[in-house]
């Protein structure tokens, strides 16, 4: 898989994974806005593509992040697009309930302007109830 | 500045910047089409701010990136947000020309699909012509 040309075969281990062997995935809806930003392994792209849901590897808990296996808030994927480096992904998706840990829909709920750090969204689920359950 | 509050200051020195004094930041278009993901160190935020054009760190270049200031593709911000854990930004910019070196309209202009690598734009530019002249 060569950069800036036609149609080819996909192949993992082309794909630029820095040291860490990651890579940043924007994930956004079908919209376009951006829910999140996470970052994909070898086996998370792998399973994203085989799954058909968004799956990622957690830099904070070093571990396979199975978006929604907790929450419920599965990512149903609709497009996986691949940057002319081949060291990021865009996903778009079908996000169920929403993407932050926090309660939004997405993780940019916050508008820098004028100085000033403003939400600018509403919470859609909450996140006491969804994470903190037995 | 606290994550999930209110409005607050934006303080630069809250945000979570990695290792290498840098952050993601996803740029896309009015219409939601991801451009490119590009890295910003503080002065790169703080230029961004000020002038209200794209203005990144190049990781390979290690220097300063006033993106489009050789080629003309410059990016008019028009909305900036962070993310919930203050280490990421997504940039809503005016994108003059196209934003990929390659000559695309965005970076992504390759889809993953069937194990195959495609394709799925044309080139907006001729990036021979606006990188290589004198």
């Amino acid at each position: 898989m060569k950069p800036y040309e036609g149609e080819m075969s996909l192949d993992l281990e082309q794909m630029k994974w820095d040291a860490a062997g990651l890579l940043p995935a924007v994930v956004q809806d079908a919209a376009g806005e951006v829910l999140m930003v996470a970052y994909m392994n070898r086996q998370a792209l792998t399973e994203t593509l085989e799954t058909g849901y968004g799956t990622y590897y957690s830099r904070s808990r070093k571990t396979m992040w199975r978006k929604g296996e907790s929450s419920g808030n599965r990512q149903r994927v609709l497009e996986i697009r691949v940057d002319c480096d081949l060291d990021c992904i865009v996903m778009k998706v079908e996000q169920i309930g929403g993407a932050c840990h926090t309660g939004y829909y997405s993780c940019f709920y916050r508008k820098i302007e004028d100085g000033r750090v403003k939400i600018v969204a509403e919470p859609v689920f909450d996140a006491d109830a969804v994470y903190q359950k037995a």
